[in-house]
């Protein structure tokens, strides 16, 4: 018997389109986002994959996402967990600035290492100024970080993977994950067993569901790297994502 | 110290605009219903309320709702829990019926019997029906009801009052219960103590927040009847509600 977990990306926000690093600030989805969220739960539904429970992150745009994936697929009533643990990789200082710009200021040798980098963060956010989110009342008392590589994503998502998605998972649920490009990168790299240097290249588009049957043993995928719910737009929206920031 | 309840009815559903009898038929909002979903989120907001769980019944209008109002006042990310034990009143065999046809072939006496009387519910719907809910996945293995009147939704909401909503109280988090003109009805009939026969005569406006501080020893409340967070908009509302169906 297998497990099934299916991952969805946010679609475009507001900042993805003007190509701001966002990291942790709490942007909306763009107009093509929200559309993408209603394709994914078009998908779910042409799949008759009916998610019992639901996990996301603390962002508006993971959360709009599943919101409009699911009401799309008539699932709209299940079970719904959050945390912090489930956030876009932050960002540090970078939040908030072009991506551009970055890279002419700080070089492509630099830029590369911030945004691909396994464990290299970019500097911390200083706290109290705009883009931090240290005195935002939703992290009141958790231990959140001033800045993020994929490394520190991956450190703070695996307990809650542990204590609260494996759990739903050995309940026979088949469990909707809606989160970010860095926190499903994270769970990728763990589920498959991706390393250091191979994660970098991987990339996961968005509102396009894929999904996993992982082994009841071994909560190892029996179809390494998942089924994408449409391939052929996966194959397109990886290249499209590779190219950001260019 | 008060606890601090928020009540939120859905606005306006595609079936309220049609004037069909709706109950567990899970019909979107209307456009208006959108809007008026927003605009409770905006009151919010002015009246610098910020709720720390949000509890819906599993039914679109008011999921929908509650997403819409928590999204404008910045309050997306709270936890959630449901229950069908929020749901509108199960409106038995007249789910999907117009109102005015309702009337006409029962007669005025028999109509406002069904939808006003505190103890006499509606005939049963008929199980596998077009509106009925038994095969319905999110109610599956629940002691789902075929038929109510406002007692019985009193009888089935209260234990949820009591194992799941207290509970949250009595952490001193701020409640927002989104759901439906009669299990709001309810629960302000229990928390208000308002008998059988004035609870016929009471009614709720959609999309206008209805906040109630409860004593910390009795819950019961220190501004009896609740506060509205736009008193003049409530008072428009509830003279349109009780117009309904003529």
């Amino acid at each position: 018997m297998t497990y099934t977990l299916v991952l969805l990306r946010h679609g475009e926000s507001e900042w993805n389109a003007k190509n701001l690093f966002t990291g942790w600030v709490d942007v909306p989805l763009s107009e093509k986002g929200t559309e993408e969220a209603k394709r994914g739960g078009e998908l779910l539904q042409e799949a008759g994959l009916t998610p019992d429970v639901l996990h996301t992150s603390l962002l508006r745009r993971a959360i709009s996402t599943a919101n409009l994936a699911l009401d799309v697929a008539d699932r709209h009533w299940i079970p719904v967990k959050r945390s912090w643990r489930l956030n876009e990789r932050h960002y540090g200082a970078l939040q908030g600035k072009d991506k551009k710009q970055v890279r002419d200021q700080y070089g492509e040798e630099q830029f590369m290492l911030w945004r691909r980098s396994y464990d290299v963060p970019p500097p911390e956010i200083e706290l109290g100024s705009e883009y931090s989110q240290d005195a935002d009342p939703r992290y009141a008392g958790e231990p959140i970080p001033r800045t993020e590589a994929l490394k520190q994503v991956l450190d703070r998502f695996l307990p809650y993977w542990e204590s609260a998605i494996v759990p739903d998972l050995q309940e026979g649920k088949t469990v909707l994950v809606a989160a970010h490009g860095n926190s499903l990168r994270a769970l990728v790299k763990h589920l498959d067993g991706i390393d250091d240097e191979t994660i970098a290249g991987l990339n996961i588009p968005t509102g396009i569901p894929l999904v996993y049957e992982l082994d009841e043993e071994t909560l190892k995928p029996t179809n390494p790297g998942g089924t994408y719910l449409d391939p052929e737009a996966a194959k397109d929206a990886i290249a499209a994502v590779a190219s950001q920031g260019k």
